[in-house]
């Protein structure tokens, strides 16, 4: 990908002499931001712009290209790569649109695109797209005219969509966030975002990776790439619901994910998800900074309102406000006049008025153990202050390094004064208190989820019965069917998942002796392979007490099959002792079309019935992940323990969710697997499988 | 209120010719900002500043002074506080810090203060404030030197805090939002936040207000006076924690309140509550234009990833996208290329790049019944394009106003031409996508919250028994005790609320005597007045079903009670039938020390013990109150039916809210009145009172 931002010599195709021509921009755009490189203008009418020969075609450069950049009708592209491919050129931007986002033609012309390319060994970007551009080298060619707005830096953006990549610069720029190289992607033919984001984490003049994306076509390769990154990356994950859905397939083609999934994926791969472009440009600011490795935080203030406001943004972000020694107040208290503040956290600096006072403060904190970051919550209402306020914040930026800790500065000032700040320091500057605590909030979050994404996780495997599911599973598809009752029971069992064992019965008669054996009360649930919601239709019978009971049932039972699903083929009934006691929780899992294998569990009752809450991963998962999926759930309190209740067997849950994560990963055939209810026993007393459904 | 914003002479009160002195910088704001009147420096040390007399007192201007700006140590305002009264000065702003929220002390000063202001019939803001402004005569303040900063518009501001309210102007600043008048409060000794916005109210210059609080002493009357309020109020209340509070108290000497019941009021005064600067960014952005009166909305793009954020936002936001009639996009169809572009709501306009179109679209738009409101998100990357985009802005402005709809306009663009667009236009301009959705959304909540507060809105009162529970509340109080639980429950019947009726019973026979009456199966609770958590101590036995069951239970009820409670007083037991089905609920309400009697409801079992949860509304309430109180409990679906529950009598329990609420209204000695559980029948069924507690 290096020729993509490092062309030694350029051709742009598609330019002509005409004012509105948009590839007279794109030369333009090289020219302004100072390419380093050789530049050729190429189009069909021929002719000069501004004393530059516009060659007819590339063929008739007379000097090696390194990369074409296209911008010409779509119906000609394919003429041109040919063109391109003939002349030796082996990287190109396709910048025109009119392909596979217009309907059948599009995607004809892509294919033939496709096979040009092939056929030369060429590697290009987009089509649909808006072109990339490097700040290191003043590679610039995106086709609006643009001038030099955002400043240099470390932060390169890959966005599947122009507009929005655009619009990230203008945040950046207001912001005073530096840019190191920026590519639209568009369609993603022949180079993905992954690609590109492999490239960046190995170059070296980018320090952070953001990542606007619409779809997700390749989620498995994007998580294993982003865990091997030691640079931060952030993503903005669109089209997550039914309306954007509506656009996005006519403006990138993008399909749809399940949201759920991509948030766990992402979180798993630890990239940090952001979904505006306020927590954007929070994060942009503060993860240039050191992390914030723990969770004390100090607060310095110059206005006792903004300290109040602070306070209660940590307190909603779970920060502690570390408590000063003793020591150190005596320290500090030297700099104030006698008795008018109270000393505490946060420090209003009240009268105080000596802004070299609060860099020494500042940095005392600092080297307090028991503070991991500060907050510097500045006003400066007057001029006369604003070159004191620029010398402190050049102090501040020595010490968050010189500590390793994150000083996030907040200042209140003139509008103009705020944009000299950003844009001639690299040290973020904020403008909203509770944003300043939400970054802090962010930084804390994200060392975390980095540390774990990043660390050497291993993702158990236990010794199973691999043989015996696969069996099973030929079994089923020889027949053309899902596995039937008794033997998704006999395949969790093969994987060590604990389940209630039960007896196939055919008759009544056959239920009665089986229940005679085990015990009364039993359950009785159908065995049909035409239906799949059993409960629904009347297929689970509980708490049989007796014979005559359980005879009842069974006929009660095949009447109202019958009635229901006149065509379905009974096969019988599973006895099975009747579980209570414990929590019914759901367990399973299925094959998303991004990502493979996932995994879930969630409460039952209430909190599946009314809120449809599970938590998701992508399997193969470690014993991190289970935990932190049985964390996330609403109800963890009651599985915990909390208020009186009895604490659940919660190293069983997590067992069993890596027991089902083995077999998902182990067994792509399995479409959707689906154990509900698992009974979670008390501490100590394990968990067992009461229904399960597997579907190939 | 009138003369503090509109004096017509001033003597600013703390002068002197040092250069550090602020007094001095009251004077040169005066000067700068252009105001109207005449101004007059006094000092105690005397002298000239830059030409202008300073005089040595008040007594000394030879001329009436309308208002007194006072700067000084806060010892001596009293002694220049008692000068004014003499000179027949009625008006004054002290600014002086020092006082209160300095100790003892400080408090004295105040009292003093309060004595001579009210000896000369003197009105006065402050102590411990930064001043006030008024755009329309350039009265300005305060005490760091100003440059003219923020437009003139119509939002007017009032803060607890100087250095929150001077952020809030920079932020209006920063988003093109119009200043009328700004006031700090500070210790508001003499007059409080809830007197400014009743002037704000009725001054014509404001058309919305803000009020940032750090406390909120008078709750009730904030409440009655802004239900009268014509104009939107928005709100920011902070010191909503543990650790807010920790500065709060040195900072404005605010104590803290109950957050929930905060969240309540604002809401049933139809004020908007915010929690950031983002989110106040956006309501005084989206307030000025005309209000989305319905959930429909119209997006129009000029990037297909904006609208795929936008639509993506829409659906989070609750917001559908409205489906336009086929006449209308053939009537647009013309403006495009032939099939190119999908014709669609979001509308992505491609490839069109004629901003006369896109007014004539939008106003085609607008035209449509079936739209509400437009997003127009605009990106304007060359500079060519500044002109034409200054004039589509200006159609959309006089579009917004014909229509009465409003069209939310984001764009992206220079930071340049977004600031002169934010200057010199006066009409909002959104630069981040996803904000000017929520910002409509805020718009549309506003609409039907200020509705609702504003309508004629009927408290129900029911016919009681008012004098019952009158005597019941003596008796108790003669007795220096809370109500006994019969009486609790008789109470309840008094007001129409049903309750399971009991027998007391002093003796295990007199209980099983009882019993027999009211038939198996029963439930006993202990009668005590110590014991405040009877399920704890084993006071309650449910489900007794004979009666040596009801004998045994006795005797443990009482062995566990004398072991937990040496010197309890038992008072015999209540025998009630045992009353099963339904839905568990809790229902109560208490005085708060803000806002006087508040009700509150929330579901039983994992929602109180673990959630916490509950919806709490100030007394008296309104039947839609009661039934909004309902909704937004997180169970409520298991309520209204949802996935083959039964549904509950809803109507019997907003009945329940209702007579709850009279009765503590009725009587405000009634601290805490806590009914747990409530059982809640299917509809139709009624409800009925388990157990009561009646704290005086």
């Amino acid at each position: 990908m290096h020729e993509i931002f490092y062309p030694r010599s350029v051709a742009v195709v598609g330019v002509s002499a005409r004012k509105s021509n948009l590839g007279r921009n794109i030369v333009a755009n090289l020219i302004e931001f100072g390419f380093d490189g050789i530049v050729y203008a190429v189009g069909h009418r021929g002719g000069v712009i501004e004393t530059r020969r516009i060659y007819v075609s590339v063929g008739d450069i007379p000097d090696h290209i390194d990369l074409a950049v296209i911008l010409t009708p779509a119906e000609t592209v394919p003429g041109i790569l040919e063109e391109c491919g003939q002349k030796g050129v082996r990287w190109a931007i396709i910048e025109s649109a009119g392909f596979r986002e217009y309907g059948p033609a599009g995607r004809k012309l892509e294919e033939e695109m496709m096979r040009i390319a092939d056929n030369y060994g060429i590697r290009y970007v987009g089509p649909n797209c808006i072109g990339a551009i490097n700040l290191e080298n003043g590679f610039c060619v995106p086709f609006p005219r643009l001038k030099r707005f955002v400043k240099p830096g470390g932060v390169s953006v890959v966005s599947q969509s122009g507009g929005v990549g655009m619009s990230v610069l203008n945040l950046m720029a207001n912001e005073g966030v530096g840019l190191n190289k920026f590519v639209s992607v568009g369609n993603m033919l022949n180079t993905d975002a992954e690609d590109l984001l492999e490239y960046l984490i190995e170059d070296e003049g980018t320090k952070l990776i953001f990542l606007y994306l619409e779809s997700m076509t390749n989620g498995r390769r994007l998580m294993e790439i982003a865990r091997r990154s030691p640079k931060p990356i952030l993503a903005f994950k669109a089209n997550i619901g039914e309306l954007g859905q509506r656009i996005a397939a006519s403006h990138t083609a993008s399909l749809s994910s399940d949201d759920k999934v991509v948030d766990a994926a992402l979180r798993q791969a630890g990239i940090v998800r952001v979904h505006d472009a306020t927590s954007l440009g929070n994060n942009l600011k503060i993860l240039r900074l050191p992390p914030m490795k723990g969770n004390n935080l100090a607060i310095i203030s110059r206005s006792g309102g903004h300290a109040v406001i602070a306070a209660d943004a940590c307190e909603l972000s779970g920060f502690d406000l570390a408590t000063f020694p003793d020591s150190f107040l005596r320290e500090i208290e030297r700099h104030f006049r006698a008795s008018v503040i109270r000393l505490t956290n946060p420090l209003d600096l009240g009268d105080l008025f000596d802004l070299d006072v609060y860099a020494q403060i500042v940095q005392q904190t600092l080297e307090l153990e028991a503070v991991d970051g500060v907050v510097f919550l500045h006003t400066s209402l007057s001029r006369a202050e604003h070159q004191a306020s620029r010398l402190l914040l050049e102090r501040l930026m020595e010490m968050t390094l010189r500590y390793s800790k994150p000083v996030a500065m907040y200042i209140s000032t003139a509008a103009h004064e705020v944009n000299y700040l950003k844009t001639n320091y690299d040290f973020p500057v904020f403008t909203r208190v509770v944003e300043t605590i939400r970054a802090l909030e962010i930084s804390h979050r994200h060392h975390q989820q980095h540390d774990q994404a990043r660390a050497t996780q291993t993702f158990p495997t236990f010794d199973v019965d691999q043989d015996a599911v696969r069996s099973l599973i030929q079994q089923a598809k020889a027949a053309k069917r899902d596995l039937l009752l008794p033997e998704a029971v006999q395949a969790l069992e093969s994987y060590g998942i604990p389940a209630a064992r039960g007896v196939a019965a055919a008759t009544a008669t056959d239920a009665q002796a089986a229940a005679e054996l085990m015990g009364y009360p039993v359950a009785i649930k159908v065995i049909a392979d035409q239906i799949s919601h059993k409960s629904d239709v009347g297929g689970v019978q509980l708490n049989l007490r007796n014979g005559p009971a359980l005879a009842d049932a069974f006929e009660d039972m095949n009447c109202r099959i019958r009635r229901a699903h006149p065509t379905a083929t009974l096969d019988g009934v599973l006895v099975q002792p009747m579980i209570t006691g414990g929590r019914e929780l759901i367990l399973g899992g299925r094959q998303d079309p991004q990502f493979g294998p996932v995994v879930l569990v969630g409460l039952g009752g209430i909190f599946v019935e009314i809120f449809k809450e599970a938590s998701v991963r992508v399997a193969p998962i470690s014993r991190d992940d289970a935990a932190e999926m049985i964390e996330e759930l609403r109800g963890a309190p009651i599985l915990k323990g909390a208020r009186g209740h009895k604490r659940s067997d919660i190293e069983a849950l997590i067992e069993a969710l890596l027991r089902v994560s083995q077999l998902l990963v182990d067994f792509p055939e399995i479409k959707e697997l689906d154990i509900n209810p698992l009974r979670l026993f008390h501490d100590g007393e394990g968990c067992c499988a009461l229904d399960a459904r597997i579907i190939l």
